[in-house]
């Protein structure tokens, strides 16, 4: 059993109910979720043994997260405690014509202000196989951006597999800052996530063409794949492909570059969209999972746009879904029958 | 900003939960609602000044209405108090191939036994630009017949713009009825919204052709209107294009005719419908906003449909949408993507 | 007024609620379901004189499965108390590309250890027209397939109609078991209902073609039904033809033959799916109330299909829809309109 | 088994949750009342043959009532259909120094304006042996009070003993309007029951001296019950005696005459009341089985203060509680024990 | 109708359901509240003019929490909008033995870094008659004391009254820090509210005696006032007196010192606690509506006695009692009875 | 930090709403519970390395068990896994005059048919401190009583203290049964809790005097330890002390032996009970927490009296309060306050 660790913030999620607006709530659905976090849990149900590393208020609210994560075999020892908060995302469920809606009010959480004498990595990643962390870290404080910089070098250091999702939150910080600040981690990481946006945004690289018609340009994508392995030296470069028909109905899809061969993954449709946050963690959970279980990249892509597909399908933020499931779903088995 | 007033009947709306048909319900969600309520809100909701009158029942449920619309800012304060009841409506919504069902229970309620002498309409609409009712109001009872009336003339003398919402509603009288009752408001008319049915049933005006897979007739829409404004000198005549599927797939689209050009819309396709009463509401609401704002004709009807097409996806009778909601969707950007 | 008379096990059903996942739940919606308790609500729902008969135990979970049945009608003076349990399934509604999931706990409940001295068929089938029971209730012990033999007996011996439907649940036993135990009872059924699967785990009998896009090959389900009539005299055969694109979107059609005649029904398109289970028992009520309402053959198939279309859009078992509803549908009026 | 006839009014109870004041209401928990279908439920669950005579809309709402009886094992044979809807009464239920709250809207319903020719009352009370009625229903409207006369004259007719509970409710109308009205049933009446308050203003009976400290004076209430005994011949009369010391703990207890020995019962403490309505339907259901049971006067009294301390723990209108555990209560056994 | 003035925090309150801890929370009950907003939606309720000033961000959460002021008739046409976040506070209600409990999270809040340049005192102040705030809002930040010095002075120089209550909390500040800051309000204040903890801890006086039994000494309540009287020339001295037997059960009563007279009221008690947040604003909003409406001493504090009384029964933070109700309570009719 | 283990049975506990009796139940609240389930997570709730051993299904419901477990931080590494299902208890809350009732389901459940070659004590053993087990398993079936004492033997052999809490269900055996298979359990416990009636029972022992007022005769109580430490060489006898006056309310003390000297700790009155399921198990985790501390006799009963006075306020089966809350009540500081 590998050893994956992942380090980033975790929040409180508070969702109103039957697509409600925020006007019209008198509840909230609460759970817990972030980039990082989902990717956690949906590794530990994946039957990793997984590590997560984050800071939280020592008050019954934090508490609460970390119990969240150990209900869901997450290892959480490593988690530091203090600072003043943990940050929240109140959130309004789109459907049809309508967008989701996403108020943050994470600022001033513990782990923003969190600093690198809060965790010894080197301890942490003791026995450990992988670390990954995403770009919403450093986009919350440049103290977070320090700790994460001393951990991705203190992975690099420990013989670590590194991955990052670029995750780029325009309601957090600018392209420009974002450009300022990513490419630095970039020479420690071994397998790069993110969508074209992402890339364009926080990196640079731009798709030299796009299709009309929304669907992904394949070839335009293996270009500038390799022209982010050739800049970076990344062993893979993985984007996910989804078209938003509609907040409740999505095509999901994913390609990966690994150097030397580009794929592209079979095309879901996923019609309800249940809850779309956190697919793309459930994507790369997906792809630390098969990396390590040593499947070829071909699998590698088909596996994650499947993990990823089933996320769209269940409530929070997190994937429970286990590999059983996963590959009843790749082998188009029993699609939409009842168990019994 | 612009004064709009409506009066009309709003009602305490109890609908089950989760589908649930009638015999399976335990509790029931409570919202308010009503045409011209909707309406109401909806222009508030825009940043419209919005005076809605009614008659409520001096009793903590008719209170409850009114304090409904104050949360969401719609001006309460020619309300009349008084009457026996505030009227009622169950809702079982349906899902797919079942049709949603409501059972009314209104009849004696505070507004169907008003009369004119509670209501100083002069005083009301001191400083307003618009009066707008609908053709529910009448079908209430004879005396809210004769009170619409009085409005209606009331506003004309006071230079306001009038508009009506046909909305007929076969559970409270039939077509024959209607059709004795509502062109002698048609005078006092300036805008009228109402579907063919609406048309045929209440003033009757018909479609010469309507085609043969359900889709609307556009050329035979335009002829209508123009016998509509020959006849009563409307400045608009507007109808919402509504093709519905299943109950939880429709269509939805409007035309308008302004004497000298007529425009049908862009099509919305709604799915799954989240909340399919109110639509006609919300579309109304936006007419008389983006006239108010001096829009152009096609700009009036591309503004409403856009909104009533929001309007499905809100639980509850009223369109909770803002103007840059609304024109975000208008805009195309970002459909079915999480803000955040 | 035509009786009918169905026996089998009802269960608590305990479902999570808004598509959460087993480990998400901290409270259950409890409804009672069970293929044959299914039937008999949707024939009292349709104004037959519907008679169950099971055995549950003598506690306030088994008396309040019989309360269930009496606030819709269903006749339950005949059922017997006594054993230790009443059987449970807990279900994970699935959604989009994710299945639903079954967990039964009914193994020890008190019908699977009922006895045929539990029931007096002969006083119970007096002045009963019809019998209905599945190959569920053998499939739960040696002892209930006792029970169902006695009963089926019974039935024939006091002149009813008696029908099946074959409902092969992997769960419970095997494609061999099954093929030992259910021919048994074939030589007294008039009316067999069952799909294709079922007609091969359960009596041996293979669609002779399947068409490759997962539309039924109608000629070899014509070709099938003959060859079963050959064997087992069956004076009807009938199949649902489901074609299960995802969890939530679903056709569902229906195929009849009556010794002469092979008839298929209109094609419903089920989107979303609120509620798959009981969609069969919805079917096979809508059979026998057709039949035993002189429907012609036609007629019959059309019934049904509309009936079980009805009940995919209603949550929990049973079919909750009155003849007015699944005609009104059948006729095509109103589809997605609000009845108001 | 003996058979009881009750008639009266069937309301949909809309009750907010958690104690929250109707403005805070967005759902309300619906359930169905009225103080003779609680005697009805009641009895049904006492193990009588109840049967229950009342007019309901022929609608969906007016169904889902009937179903609740039907559910409980009520016989709901005799309910006529028609009319215009069904009463509702909106509840808020008080806490601590804060009372409950009730606001009616049952003017208009079904059975407030049936007449005598909807009821066959020679056949309904066909092999009954009691009659109870309560002052409500003379209360809601003069065609029911004249229903209410023929059922009386028909059950007397017919041989039944016939039980009152006077009821009064300012709400419906005054003392004055009462003490016209009431004293005309009397003749008719075997059993009677009511407070101090019902006898004052429905029939001008007053306890000739109170006690100081709100505790009930026994020899006033002899005394009144003589005088009630000597005037009408009834064969019992009887109160309940209730202390309210807040809305959340009240004393119960209850005295009976029997033309010969006057006895008073235990007292029961109810801290914290569940539920309080339905108290006195719940005793009148104590009284009516106890003497049907054949027990002594003093255990009557016992019997019917016990059921309906129960009642005050169960939410919702209807007494829900056994024989069995009825009998638990009085003998003092396990007293705030878990059953295990 | 008077016109009052309030200022202060209001937070959006997270409570767990049903007495559940916070690890056992998967949802949230969601109201706002804040010891002046509270005062001021009583007041509202109380028929008088209430404005209420406060800074909530522009965002929906903010627009939120002035909505539910809309609903309930709070004049917020001087909320500045701005800065980052509504606070927070999560709430977990105790019972019997176990404390309520009280996470903050309100750093950062958009009032506690408002500036004096926010709010136009003068014209907030212009008609109005009182101005209200509380210890807390110099609590939360230096800037928001500034701010409260700003408004004082406002009030004083356009001839208001001014009451504070003095609201001492332990987890925003020290009692030290307290007494260096609230003395400087003291000079332009009339009525004085707190506990004798308040009065310790903030301005230094303390009680020469208190009874062992933990009832109150009213002698040395009344020599307290007195000396308080003496230093600061406050107009009314006035205390809440509540003994807290349990989370579910506490005594409440108040007493108050008018410069010559000093009163206790009558003392109720309060069991079952339904929410114990915002007692003391009911009590401040009673003397305010009191004094304002020309009550005599004596009645003032009978008057908030019985307002506050009643708001332990309601949950959320505000008393949403009239007039009428509270009055009904000081009466003690009907104490415990439904009023139907 | 000890280590204690424990092993039982852990259920899954449906209960109803708001007090709803069974019959009113259309949703169940879930959570999990069982004696020994309950004093793990109790203990690790204070702080102690908590091991529970168990054997549950392998599917969806009997990992939830497990998750549950998992979240609070008990270490359940050495759960088996298999069998065929979770047991269950159904359960409905009494208040006031009735009480609670609780329906069983637990035949045929995974660990009644567990065998002892299931677990490896000799390893589960390893670095423990202690070992707790009840009278529960022993009932389940005669399998689990074998599997019981492989424990306790290998639990003594491993050197570790031994408890038992004798836990009388008179639903799983008769005083018969029981008291052929607990004594031979007895030569191996250190620590025995138990009330009165288990060691009648259970034992055979009995008080010698009872108080006619219900309240414990505690010479009675100390005479009967010592016999019981005579006969069996126990260190510690230790028994609560509960007085249940209704379901509502209760008395709850405890006393202790520790073969010297006899203690009876302060009694705690809890007024409403919340939820009392699990009292006992929070009083014995608070006994072994409290030895295991090293607390002084008198501190070990003062301390797991609070711990379980805390229980009763908690909903659910299982005390989640920490060392740190009990202590707080056990000063008995600001009881009823509001923590701000």
């Amino acid at each position: 059993m590998s050893k994956v660790v992942t380090m980033g913030e975790i929040l409180l999620r508070l969702s109103t109910k039957d697509y409600r607006k925020f006007i019209q709530a008198d509840e909230y659905e609460a759970c817990f979720g972030g980039s990082e976090a989902n990717v956690a849990v949906s590794l530990a149900m994946l039957g990793m043994e997984s590590v997560y590393v984050t800071k939280v208020p020592d008050n019954p609210i934090g508490r609460c997260a970390i119990s969240f994560l150990k209900k869901l075999n997450v290892d959480t020892s490593n988690v530091s405690y203090g600072g003043n908060r943990l940050g929240i995302y109140y959130m309004e469920k789109g459907s049809a014509v309508r967008p989701s809606n996403v108020v943050y009010d994470r600022a001033g959480s513990s782990i923003s202000t969190a600093q690198p004498a809060d965790f010894d990595f080197d301890r942490i990643f003791e026995g450990a196989d992988w670390f990954h962390f995403s770009g919403i870290t450093p986009a919350l404080s440049e103290q977070a951006g320090d700790v994460t910089l001393e951990a991705v070098k203190a992975a690099k250091r420990n013989g670590l597999t590194v991955s990052c999702d670029l995750n780029y939150r325009n309601k957090l910080w600018t392209a420009n800052e974002a450009r300022q600040v990513m490419p630095q981690y970039m020479e420690y990481v071994d397998v790069l996530m993110g969508g074209r946006e992402d890339a364009r945004k926080m990196l640079g690289f731009t798709l030299s063409k796009e299709n009309e018609d929304d669907t992904p340009n394949l070839e335009a994508y293996e270009k500038m794949f390799q022209e982010m392995v050739e800049q970076y030296h990344f062993k893979y470069v993985i984007s996910s492909l989804r078209q938003s028909h509609t907040s409740s109905y999505h095509d999901f899809s994913g390609c990966i570059y690994d150097g030397k061969n580009f794929y592209a993954a079979k095309k879901y449709e996923i019609s309800p969209m249940v809850d779309r946050v956190g697919g793309g963690d459930a994507f790369a959970a997906g792809i630390i999972f098969a990396i390590l279980s040593g499947k070829e990249t071909k699998d590698v892509i088909e596996f994650s746009v499947a993990a990823s597909a089933l996320k769209h399908t269940i409530p929070g933020d997190a994937n429970l879904s286990t590999v059983e499931e996963i590959e009843h779903l790749m082998k188009g088995n029993g699609m939409g029958r009842v168990q019994r």
